[in-house]
């Protein structure tokens, strides 16, 4: 093997671009993945414009996601093996050829799934197991609102909530279609938030214990509102903005719990909790084609810019995915 | 018996006075309670002013906690019976000759403790409990702010948190006196908000785990930015306002839980949970005097509007309570 490899490179002000850059060294614990797809998502567009830096030590390349073959592990790895199919959350560096890998944040790919399928599949359901079953601590019988149904994130928690039992799965979503899809997903009430009001539906309905938002800005104060007594509203980004007027007394009034996280600043102990607790409860049902990637489309990677357009513009549903060699 | 009693009666735009009015009725669960002293909160006067209607079948009357001699129960209470010494937190009644209350808010009086001095424990001990202990889970040797370091509740959340074993306590409090009265109560570090950025010396201490705010208000935004990773900012009150500006970047990126709570509208089972909590891990330090009252002032019942006026003025180091007959 050389110690080169292709891989997206953003330049400010140019398009995305493959360029010539080293391969990644693997420390002890770490496996090298040859990859075959990696995943896109929102958080790769704040970070090439600046505002969300990879922590330290990590990639500097874009892509929290990818899957692929395993071609090198480190010494102090005990669990895989060159030639084993994995996919994996990152801290970077997916858009590549190649990447490093804490061999915790490791999930094998089932059989019934291709390795661009997996690929759809880590970020996902890591970000929905952490934020919506270990921070927010959804119980079976809760009842849950899911902004963005039919973005990556919301189309997996609607799935895995599904599994997991939850009483009423309310989501919101930018157009009939997508209610539809989401709809289809398992959701059990569908909120097109361009001629309905989220707060007013899921009041009348009775209320969220348990509201995953992406959105921010003047959903916070709604989701407050939407919320039941003892309700936990976990933001996972704010799209439209983190800086809010809010009145916080029915916060109080409802013990509510106003929270958020990010995976990626997070220890690779933490992350290898989440993943086996995710391998654990939800891995079984992704073998047996119960929880599904829902993948819109597939781009070479040398189309990243493109890829990175259509996110940016919205209207899939389901992930973006860049495909590799 | 007759079946009336004296009772504090408010009537707007008049000062409290003395009224004779009926004896409360006791259900199938409840006790009746001679009361011997009854504790002045804050939130008597935010009900005075309209603004904290009791819940459903709660006195009208103010008062949420008293301490004295059990004097009739109700045919399903188990474990009390007449002529025991209770202390109790009220859903309201308090400022009366009698109260009846749910056996699961009553513990007992330690023989230490006169019934006036165990007055001033049972709102304080149980709002420190289900916020700081219960909400916030808090864990030994993690570090705390608690705001207003010498009202009635930050003077018992300092002594209890430091029971638990505590890393570092701060506390904010508006007068060098107050500061050192808090030090004196086991705060580690003490903040006269008058001279000093609590913000900044928080931060610069390594930051909170646990907060604990009743002011609410600009506090709110500088809460967030003096937390850990991790931390949880809890508010039993609002007294600068719960209408904020804020910016929640933070309170995602340093995976923050920002809540509140209040004890008045729980059920009684809630409330039962939270007392037999206390009555395990913290009445015996009560017993030993390891955790003393801190009370500022009793005052006769009849001059019940001195001492709301004297709450109103603030500038007191403990609780102001009320004696009956």
């Amino acid at each position: 093997m050389t110690d080169q490899m292709k891989a997206i490179v953003a330049k400010e002000g140019e398009a995305l671009k493959l360029a010539d850059v080293d391969r990644p060294e693997i420390g002890a614990h770490d496996v090298l993945v040859k990859v075959a797809a990696a995943g896109l998502n929102r958080a790769d567009l704040v970070q090439r414009a600046g505002k969300y830096p990879p922590p330290p030590g990590a990639s500097q390349i874009m892509g929290l996601e990818c899957a692929g073959t395993i071609v090198a592990v480190g010494e102090k790895v005990t669990r895989w093996k060159e030639g084993d199919r994995a996919c994996a959350l990152l801290a970077g560096g997916g858009y590549a050829e190649f990447c490093a890998v804490d061999e915790g944040s490791l999930l094998p790919v089932p059989e019934n799934l291709s390795l661009t399928e997996a690929a759809a599949l880590p970020e996902a359901m890591m970000t929905v197991y952490a934020n919506v079953f270990m921070r927010s601590a959804f119980k079976e019988g809760e009842s849950v609102l899911v902004h963005g149904g039919t973005s990556g994130i919301g189309s997996m928690a609607i799935q895995m909530l599904k599994e997991a039992g939850a009483a009423k799965i309310w989501t919101t979503a930018g157009s009939d279609e997508k209610c539809a899809a989401a709809k289809a997903l398992g959701a059990t009430h569908t909120i097109n938030y361009k001629t309905e009001d989220f707060e007013t539906v899921v009041k009348e309905g009775g209320g969220a214990d348990v509201i995953l938002d992406m959105v921010g800005g003047e959903y916070v104060q709604k989701n407050i509102s939407a919320a039941r007594v003892n309700g936990r509203i976990c933001n996972i980004a704010y799209l439209n903005g983190s800086k809010v007027e809010l009145d916080l007394i029915y916060l109080m009034v409802k013990r509510l719990i106003l929270t958020g996280t990010t995976l990626r600043a997070r220890s690779a102990e933490e992350k290898a909790e989440i993943r086996a607790a995710i391998e654990e409860r939800f891995w079984p049902k992704v073998a047996s084609g119960e929880i599904k990637p829902v993948i819109e489309k597939v781009y070479p990677i040398a189309e990243a810019e493109a890829a990175q357009a259509a996110m940016e513009k919205g209207g899939h549903i389901g992930k973006l995915l860049l495909e590799v060699g």
